[in-house]
């Protein structure tokens, strides 16, 4: 000020209320937890759903190739157009159309990670004040991205007895006349569960007769066990309506590429009016993922081999066995096996850990005794659980279940479940 | 149906307020444009804001290798923090701090280029139902983020006679209880103006007293004309609290790899309770940019020559000078020499021009008469005049002036001006 006598109150300038609105689950519950491994022991780190954190599992050598070659051409310094290159997106739809779910170049919308896409999907759907219905146990993104935009969620359970399907009775429960859409995450992250045809139908009879459209977070397609099958949720309906959102995170190992998308199922036109151009406008907001990336991605999906998907699975799964065995026999714990994804859920007999109040308390010793860090559940709304991630090498699959048996069999006790039935 | 007699009501899905709130202006209008070149001319495109489409200036070869490099480790295919590796940051803090506005990691948060960047500032200030202030002529984007989420923006205009400077008095006549913040870009995008030190006080000056935070988009800094120096803002002030936005777009000829940061200026703590941790929390909606560009960010901004920013500095400048001269001499038109950046904005004295309407058709004509497509600065809400990118060959230049030249001078009318003067 002129008048440096004068003592003026501080400049304090407020955040939106959008920024107040934006929380992560995840980071919430893991940033006021005391994560302190025991110093006489290795971390071995559960937690984080990034398949490359252990080195063990790389990119495909032939993608890194296409990114290198796409530098050198120097044609893919410029601005792509907002919702991607055309190549590109012919590309992913030649990939993945199907005459059940024909898609076609003008079907696909690149975004900034399947993060980008979902923040496409969920913006152009639901309105602040509207609702979209969203999984728990679930993967926290919606959450964020909703609430940031105002959007209510309304959580629909998955039932761990039936494999982590939907309890369709409460989803349908929870719909109201504000409800703008159904966000289905399949494969699941965190439960690693893969959806029966069967069970696609069933939803996809009730997103018919409820009319809502779906947000299919399919990052993880493809993504399962020998045995099981993956199946598009589009490719089982011709009248839902259905954005499914999917990247190259998971599958080629790449979540720092950034590299997601959207697919427009729309067989009579119910996105035509209005969504697909909304789709087009929001894209502009911030112009589309790295070209250099989006140029590569003809060749990542023609050259990556079919052992490489192969290679990265049986290692999922072969992790998930290994981990299901041990835990399985630790009283107290009670793992859900897997179908595919990359994580497994282990349920927690809380009770008979009378010095833990929560998974978070549980989670948080485990770190300080044992040094393996699993996420409790609650960062996915799901209390009593926790979840473990299965790419690492399968050695410290062995050592991590030895000390999880270890530190359960140092807090379990018997007959202390509160009705002392034991 | 379960019976095909009876016929619904056609299922249509509306998208939300904010999609139809996601304005480009730019598309709108040249959506509507017949772009159709003389099929005898080679079309010259002066109308795109990208270094790279003439193949002419192409990214340093350092940095092509620092990222080749970054592939080869495979250590930058996981998750960076949302907000950005630290190393990247400290990299950005460092080569941009100054003892007048001194930089650490902690102050940088990367974002989806640029523009993502500017989405972070304009989401982390701004309230739906409030405004912010920006420039006209200006960049469209400002106006497609801010409307995106239902803040007003209202223009203070810029004046061609001085040097495109804010009309301050126009700017604080805009002010009111809501409004947020102001953006200013500088050197500018249409303009290729870059402010005087002397001017920027000026409008801190006026920030200061009014309390508005500043967001400066700084895209184009250090990209001046010999002769001229820039500043950046928060270096001229202590008190002002500033959201300084860049990238590697413009600088290094990169526009497509998508990777832009925001500087946070606060020297009296002003975006401490609130706006740091908002940028934070609105960063983890998509999860930061790309992270091999990232990861090779140190050493791009360490090993790029200092030849290589001057040599495409020279080639704008005398593509600059080429281009007033040339049109300087042509009836009819009033090109404004700007100081940096790569724009040049050229009045149109439509008058004299009694078949066109506006700028839209005067460029629209320009383009299918002599194939030089120049955009309508009505997409910078500027009529009667319209902007040219100064990125392309020298030789190219000297075509296109010709070719406007004779356009004008088939279609400029002597004493055609509304009151009959001449
Ligand atoms: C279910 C699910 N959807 C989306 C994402 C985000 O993917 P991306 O890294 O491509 O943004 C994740 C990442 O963990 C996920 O688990
Ligand atoms: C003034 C201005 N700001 C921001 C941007 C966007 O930059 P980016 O490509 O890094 O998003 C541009 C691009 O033309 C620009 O001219």
């Amino acid at each position: 000020g002129d008048n440096p006598q004068v003592k003026r109150a501080k400049w304090v300038v407020p955040s939106s209320q959008m920024a107040k609105n934006t929380h992560n689950p995840i980071r919430q519950i893991v940033d006021n937890m005391k994560i302190e491994p025991n110093p006489e022991k290795k971390m071995i780190a559960l937690s984080i759903g990034d398949p490359t954190v252990f080195g063990n599992l790389e990119p495909p050598r032939e993608i890194e190739e296409a990114v290198i070659d796409c530098i050198h051409t120097r044609k893919y310094n410029g601005y792509a157009p907002s919702i991607g290159y055309e190549t590109a997106r012919a590309a992913i739809a030649k990939y993945y159309t199907s005459p059940e779910a024909p898609l076609e170049a003008k079907d696909v919308i690149f975004g900034s990670g399947c993060s980008g896409a979902l923040d496409l999907c969920i913006s152009v759907l639901a309105n602040p004040g509207q609702n979209i219905l969203v999984p728990r146990p679930g993967f926290s993104l919606y959450k964020t991205l909703a609430e940031s935009i105002g959007v209510e969620i309304r959580h629909y359970n998955l039932l761990p007895e039936r494999c982590w399907e939907i309890d369709l009775e409460n989803l349908q429960s929870l719909v109201d006349e504000n409800t703008a859409a159904v966000v289905v995450n399949n494969p699941s992250n965190p439960c690693g569960s893969v959806f029966t045809k069967e069970h696609i139908q069933d939803i996809l009879r009730v997103a018919e007769r409820l009319r809502l459209p779906i947000v299919a977070d399919e990052i993880y397609a493809d993504m399962v066990f020998s045995g099981h099958s993956f199946h598009f949720m589009a490719s089982l309906t011709t009248e839902v309506p259905i954005l499914s959102c999917g990247g190259l995170a998971k599958r080629y190992i790449v979540p720092g590429w950034r590299v997601g998308w959207v697919l427009i199922h729309d067989r009579h036109g119910a996105f035509e009016a209005e969504v697909r151009n909304g789709l087009l406008r929001l894209s502009q907001r911030i112009l589309g993922p790295n070209t250099l990336i989006q140029a590569a991605i003809p060749r990542i999906l023609e050259e990556t081999p079919q052992s490489f998907y192969q290679d990265t699975m049986a290692l999922v799964q072969r992790n998930a066995e290994l981990f299901f065995n041990g835990v399985s026999k630790i009283p107290g714990l009670s793992p859900i096996m897997p179908c595919g994804a990359m994580y497994m859920m282990v349920g927690i007999d809380i009770d008979k850990f009378p010095e833990f109040s929560s998974d978070v308390e549980f989670t948080q010793r485990l770190v300080s005794e044992q040094s393996v860090f699993c996420l409790p559940a609650s960062c996915f709304q799901y209390p009593n659980f926790f979840r473990v991630v299965l790419t690492l090498p399968a050695e410290m699959v062995s050592e991590a279940c030895e000390r999880i048996q270890e530190f359960c069999s140092q807090h379990y006790m018997v007959g202390s479940s509160a009705n002392g039935a034991f």
